[in-house]
């Protein structure tokens, strides 16, 4: 797979790498693993971000250092590598800067679609993380160069782009690279994990623990429904990206069919994000509110109030789950 | 490890299988694993325990049916083989029968400092579960044995007692395993995931609401402190057993370098557990308090009232933050 890479990327000298705006751990995750295979390969690297890198993937940088783009450094590089992103918009304003310069781009990234503005496109979406698809640039070349540096970082963009092994996307090869990967870089997952999941905030636990105060329950509990309003984030101080992963809270309630969180702070409508764990199609029923998704996972708008969009949500459900026979998982 | 195990059972016709009193995953999961392998090998097996089996264990059962034990369904044993315990008494009052009986009883387990009781003694105490010693016994006797049920039931315990491969006590080969399982088992991570994970009740979700609205930062927000009380408790309708896991959400807040959950609600005392995530050492910590433990993890026990004792830990904590020079963990 990375057969034309190693072999394109050796007419260059200093690669430019970036990771992707609002960096998460697989885009800084990848772009510390594949800098430090180029500087073990004798290249001249400089990892860049336009944002800030989140307090948690901050120990990262004492591998490899990431800096703000300036036209001065990014003059300095003759090729870019760009990780964990299917198109240059997803690098931020530096894009327009490279599309002027026509500067060659090469892409390794596991997100669908992705553009044609890459030299080389090296695009799995498949993959359960890009952090994944370093390891095989590492396998194919030279695994006796992955050290421990770069093993925590690709273990970092693992875990986080898969809710720790628990995702769908988790294959037998993605568990075995992680086993390999305790192997060489000789740590334990706790080291990493207690660092990487350690980034909640006091407003955070407040605003959680308002929503789970709003859980209910309906059609003879097998519809979980949880509330997050605006009224919640104005008081503990929050913002949309606080709510993210809150729907495993609802969908974790004993014998539930589907959850759904229903976000009530949007100036243009009531977000409905609707998850199954059971033979209930979401996708079907983010439908008929407008919406869409795929069977296990679906989102939809309504115009509100609130209560009358948990109850026509709930209806829509309820019909669903009388039309089908359903059944959980196992 | 298992080759005078493998080769004495062949004395015996009908194996009773046990696993430990208030079951979790890992001894469901390995009491299934063995029971399957019992079977494919033309044993006469009988698995059981003396609880209920939890709710979201319960699919384990279409592979292996866990009994009850009664003096009927005993006698027709030859030979007992106790799982996931490491003394008679953690199977319960069969215990007793089992002495009186004096009938052969092997086991297989993880946990430290196994009673004599046992005529053969498989206890390897940093092993991640029960489960991963019985993957080698298949291992050792016939990998090619190991079916879809048996590789969800040997998932479903290394998962649950290792936080989802996030403890310390996963090591490359526990998550070698993991790989093979999923690959004999052919089957993805979320699938089971979404059944074991999915056991919360609403009450549980109304603790978990409250004891998260009570986390306090301490010590320039390096300590942490999660509070749960009798008026909680007495509100919800819960207990001691629904706080499991709680202080994980202490310990997950930005910066902080320990944290601490209080249970306030026990007859005899308050109840204090103490987890380190820098270079404090709680061991030394709950010493001081009277308790003990480990440098990641200990506990200890204060006669309160709350706010006494809160702000005497914080007061012992505070003083070791000064006395070391503390780092976190990367």
């Amino acid at each position: 797979m990375f057969s034309e890479f190693i072999k394109k990327i050796k007419d260059y000298n200093h690669i430019g790498v970036f990771s992707h705006v609002r960096p998460d751990g697989d885009c800084i995750g990848a772009q510390v693993a594949i800098s430090l295979w180029l500087q073990k390969n004798d290249f001249q690297v400089t990892a860049f971000n336009e944002d800030e890198i989140p307090l948690n993937m901050q120990w990262l940088m004492k591998a490899v250092d990431i800096e703000t783009p300036t036209e001065e450094k990014l003059a300095e590089c003759d090729l870019f590598v760009m990780v964990d992103g299917n198109a240059l918009h997803r690098f931020g304003e530096i894009s327009e800067w490279l599309e002027d310069k026509s500067l060659p781009i090469f892409m390794i990234d596991h997100h669908p679609n992705p553009s044609d503005e890459f030299d080389i496109t090296i695009s799995v979406d498949d993959a359960s993380s890009t952090c994944e698809l370093i390891y095989g640039l590492y396998e194919e070349h030279s695994l006796s160069q992955l050290d421990e540096a770069s093993a925590k970082a690709l273990y970092t963009g693992i875990i986080t782009d898969t809710g720790s092994l628990q995702f769908e996307s988790v294959t037998p090869r993605t568990v075995a690279i992680v086993s390999d990967l305790l192997a060489r870089g000789d740590f334990r997952p706790n080291e990493v994990i207690e660092v990487i999941y350690s980034n909640k905030t006091l407003p955070q636990m407040k605003l959680l623990s308002m929503a789970l105060d709003t859980i209910q329950l309906f059609e003879d509990n097998q519809i979980a429904v949880m509330s997050v309003t605006k009224e919640m984030l104005e008081e503990t101080g929050t913002s949309n990206a606080d709510c993210e992963g809150f729907v495993k809270y609802p969908l974790s309630v004993a014998n539930i069919k589907a959850a759904i969180l229903v976000k009530d702070f949007h100036d243009d409508g009531i977000r409905i994000s609707l998850r199954s764990r059971s033979n209930v199609d979401v996708n079907v029923w983010a439908k008929e509110l407008g919406g869409g998704g795929h069977k296990k996972a679906a989102g939809a708008w309504h115009e509100g109030p609130r209560e009358k969009a948990i109850e026509e949500i709930v209806k829509i459900g309820a019909k669903q789950l009388k039309d089908i026979e359903t059944t959980t998982v196992l």
